[in-house]
Formats: C-alpha cells, structure tokens, sequence
C-alpha cells in the first residue's frame, strides 16, 4: 500500500552527510579542565556548569569557549493529522502564534529578551500540512530533504550556541508517532497531554497525570499514532523513512539545522519532546550525529524523559514546561551563556592570590 | 557546663520580630492567576516559572510582580572550628576570596554580570572568628543578635529580588552541626564532603559518594560535629541557641536577611547547604517565616534535599553545584527573571488574536 520511496538519491545526500561529521575538539577539552583546575574554586564545584564548558569547547573546537551570539530558531510546521483533533486549538492557531512572535508577545520573545538570545522563526510552507500520517506518508521524500536542507540555512547568520524551538498544532502527536515507530510499545506510552492539559502544574512532577476533561483528547491521539503506524507498517525500519512519513516539515527542518550546527562547529541546545524528535531520528541513524546536543529541559508530558534516556541526554532544566516555542532551550542557554562567562571571566587562584589546599 | 543564657531580651526581640512578619497578598496572587489565564499559552504550560510568578507576586504584594533591582549578597565569617582541619583549605583564603569577590574574578560575580543582578558582600567581623563550637558557644547572644541584625541592613539599598550566598571556610561543618541539632541521627548523616572532595562532577547525581582521599577530612567534620553536639547538650531546644551555640556570623546574617526582606516584601532565593541553615533555624521558630522564600538550587553534596524537603522547599536548580558563594541562588534568579519577564510581557489572547481551544 505505502512502498518505500525508491528514488533513492536525496536519502542517500543525507547518509553520507552524516559520514562527514567533525568529531570533538579533544585539545580545546583538555585547555579547559586544565584552566578549570586553575580557577579560584575546587574543580567540580560547580557541577554541570563546568560539564557545559566541555562540552562548549569540544564543539564549538575552541579551547576558549565563547556564548557571544546565542541564537534561538523557531521552526513552525501544520500537520495533516490536525483534522482529526488531536488538538485542543484550531490550526490556524500556528500562523496566529508566529504574528504573535513577530509583534513580541510569546513567552519566548521574553526569555530571549532577558538573556540577549537571537531570535528567528521560521515558516515550512504553513498553509501546506503535511499528508495525514493515518493514511498517507507526511511528505514525500524530495519534500523532506528540501526541508532538511530549509532547516540547515538557520544558522547561516552564523551563532555560538543555537537553542531549537517548535511551533505547529498537532505536533505532539507527530512526535508520539516518531518515538513509536523508532522505539515500539504501545502507542499510548508515548502520547502526551499536549494542549488537552498540562501536567505536574506547579510541581514539577515528571509523572504523566490524567487532566480533567483531557481524556478523550488524549484517546484520539493514541486512536491516531495507532492508524499511522499500522497505515505505515513495514516501511519504518529506516529512521529517515520515519521522519518523512510520520514527521511534520518542522521536525525535518530540526533535524537539518542539527546536522548544520555540527558542521559548522555549533553547538545545540534541545528543546522539548518536539524537537527532541528530530534528534532521535538522527539518533537511531547514527547515534554519535548528535554528540554536539544537549537536553536543555525535560517535559512533563509525554515520556520526555524516557526518550532522552534513550538518546543519552541529560536534561539541564526540569521546571514543568510543556509550552515548546523552544522556551525550555532558551532558558537552558541563559545557564550556559552563565557557565561559559564564569569559567572565561574568573581569576586563576595564582591571579588572585588565593591559597590552595593545605 | 554550658549553661543556657539567660539575659533573654535580644532573643525575645527577635521571637517578637516573627510575630510581626506580614502574610502573603492574595489579591495579587489572584490577579496574576487571572491574567495568567489570558496569556498566549496554555494555562499550567509554563510550569514553575508561573508558580515563580505567583510568589513574586504574593511576596513583593503586587497584583504586577516585576524584578527590576535583584541583588545577591554574600555574608562572609570565619569559624573556630576551622582550626580542627575540617576544610581543605586555610582560614585565610575567607578574606582573599574577598578580595577575588571585590576584584570581579569569583564565579559569583560572573554569573551577576550575566544576568545583570546587583551584587554586595558583607564582611562579618572574619578577623575574629566565632568561638571553638566543640568547646564553647560561637557567640554569645549578644553577638548573634548584633549579627541578626546587621544582617538585616544587607538590603538597605532596595530590592525586589534577594539572592542570598555566603563564604566562609569550614562553614559546611557548622551547617552540618545545625542540621545535626535540630533535626537529630548521626552527625555523619549530615555531614557533606565539602572542600575534601566534590561528588556528582558532571552528573548532576543527588548522592554522596566518597571522593578519592577525603574520607579523613570528612571523618574529621563528623568528629568535630559529634563533639560539639557532646560539648552543648541539653541546651539546643531553642532553634536561636542553636544559631549562636553552633552557627556562624554568616548564618545569623542570612536568618536576618531572611527577616528583614520578609517586612520589606522582597522575596528570597536560599542557596546552598549552608544559607538554608539560616532558612531552617527560622523554620523551626516558625514555619511560616521562610514562605517568602524558595530554594534557588539544591546541592548534590551534604544532606541538602533532605533539609528542603523538611523545611518545605522544592528547589528550582539541580546542576550539582556545590561551590556556595550564592552561585546556585544566583542562576536561580537568572530563571525568575525570565519567569516574570515571560508574565509580564506576552500578549494576552485577545491582544494578539489567537484564537482558543475549539
């Protein structure tokens, strides 16, 4: 019924991309545990901060690593799947959101007004969903890699650390249908509340709760991520199939721009359980593709957590966010832009003076 | 041997002093929940940075909670007991870490310089340190109520947002020793590695593990711990004796930090294993004289979560930070500025036309 795209030769741009990736800069690593041992504090106190420098320097291939024009990219997509409401809003509600970015008004114009952070949104073809994943594949696959390759011009402005942000009503749902395909179980293990409720408000709980009134929502979206993987069985052992059958332009747009960073010595802070789709399929295509990311906070909703247990990720933030725009990423990077200004901004303890141990 | 004192006035001030302490503003809370509701985002979506605002708003008693002026200040002292080998380091490096602290090059003052939070430091008296806690009292109640109080100037200058830090070699043994009286068990269960030996570098892990060469270091803390507790027995019923017997000048000033920003509607973000000390001497007087307070960062060293948890604070920050110097409170407010910019400045659903669950 859904034969694998044959054409071959776009998918096959992408494999040997991925074949062509820098590792990490070891030298500008060990610069920096050496200048960390020099600071005026014990090494290691301050915890994943000074991780955060290791990881900044490895990738960014600087012994001295700097966050000067951290960048948040937004990528905005509508879904097929969105008609048959696995949304609590209307899909006109994605091009609203995006005036509502340009005018200033998201929680994530604030967060990166506060942190000095870039910020740029970017349109995938909003008045095209993609093909309803219940019965047809989202994009064809020529689709798909030009939206790769849309998502890897984000960076073209050039940054020193990108946060990935998402916006597009139904998404969750597409995320959901990713994670199953890639990792199996039942469907509802991977569905999330998404916008039928919130979860752990005020708590912080990374328990998935049953919201009043959500549960029909949420029988819906497990009734579709059902529909799409029987729709595309058999087809869904190669990640970048799954990515163009079962994922939104705005996944696909991630991970371009995923890619992009790493070539270009940049590295990425993951937002939510969106985003975090766009890492897994280049995860489960080559699991070092993605050694540039990190988890900048863990969702609520959704088996957030267990998916960046599965891709080796270690979240920077848990704070109950289940807003995406790329909010969790954006306030991961106000931590790393603090990392990298203690560890470039210190005295050494010969500088200061200060005594060592006795 | 260690009779209580029994001048009694100064401490009646300050047990008088919590029967002073305004409650939170409901009305403002409300309004901000109302307002909360009409933003473009789902209710609950941004988690703990809406509970954030919501304190702000209950603890600055305004319907529009806005952190303009945040400050972090860093009581410093020096302790007796230092002399008994419970740090890795001198007493003297106290002062030349002021001296860093004054020059701009401790971690502290980039982390402030990132987040643009005002910065002071307090030198109490680190000339004369506190009493030898395993022999005699630190400070007699004068002192402690001297302390208490100059403590209370550190927000002289205005703030609608303390961060509060604190410096001090061999000062997590006397927190350990507060902990050790007013909440019972071993001493060894809340005694930290601190200077002999990080934990969790990298992991963000919450347990204590031994470091490589610090078993001795610690051992000599539970010693110390043991024997002050030995040394002033039946005399520790009163969280206040607590403070002067087994405290430092830093604690004493933080509690009266603490104190005073609770009459002057200045909500509190508590750092690490020591300034929570402070949080939880004031706790035992009162519970409800730390609600305008909240954990800014919980260490993975010493038996820091236990101590939130008794004292009723979930922590916003869990990055393994063990360093003190109020960085975690610092990074803390990084996200409270974010918290309140993000309810402040979005649009609301009407403003930005768009549209609301269908």
């Amino acid at each position: 019924m859904h034969p694998t795209n044959t054409s071959g030769m776009p998918f096959d741009d992408v494999r040997r991309l991925l074949h062509t990736l820098p590792g990490p800069d070891e030298f500008a690593v060990a610069a920096v545990r050496a200048r960390n041992k020099e600071l005026t504090k014990l090494p290691g106190s301050l915890g994943e901060l000074e991780a955060v420098v290791e990881w900044l320097a490895a990738w960014q291939g600087s012994p001295t690593p700097a966050v000067r024009r951290p960048l948040v990219v937004v990528f905005a997509g509508n879904h097929g799947v969105a008609t048959h409401g696995v949304s609590a809003y209307p899909q006109v509600v994605t091009r609203q959101m995006l005036d509502n970015f340009a005018a200033g008004g998201g929680a994530i114009n604030q967060i990166c007004a506060t942190y000095d952070l870039g910020f740029k949104v970017f349109d995938l073809a909003l008045d095209l969903p993609t093909g309803d994943i219940t019965r047809e594949p989202a994009l064809d696959e020529k689709a798909c890699v030009a939206t790769l390759a849309f998502g890897m011009e984000a960076i073209a402005g050039g940054t020193d650390l990108l946060s990935l942000g998402e916006m597009g009503v139904g998404n969750t749902t597409v995320a959901a249908a990713i994670y199953t395909a890639l990792y199996g179980g039942p469907a509802s293990h991977w569905v999330g509340h998404g916008t039928f409720g919130h979860v752990g408000k005020g708590s912080g709980s990374k328990g998935r709760h049953a919201a009043n009134g959500s549960g029909e929502g949420v029988a819906r979206k497990v009734a579709v991520v059902e529909a799409a993987l029987a729709s595309h069985a058999g087809t869904l052992d190669d990640p970048l199939e799954v990515l163009r059958r079962l994922g939104g332009r705005e996944v696909a747009a991630a991970a371009g721009a995923i890619l992009a960073a790493r070539l270009e010595h940049i590295p990425v802070l993951l937002d939510g359980y969106v985003v975090t789709a766009a890492a897994a399929i280049l995860h489960a295509l080559d699991p070092s593709s993605i050694d540039h990311c990190r988890a900048g906070h863990v969702s609520p909703d959704g088996a957030h957590a267990e998916v960046l247990e599965r891709i080796g990720k270690k979240p920077l933030l848990s704070l109950g966010i289940t807003l995406g725009e790329g909010t969790g990423a954006a306030l991961a990077a106000g931590i790393v832009k603090a990392a990298a200004a203690a560890h470039s901004g210190m005295s050494t303890r010969t500088q200061a003076g200060v005594s060592g141990p006795v």
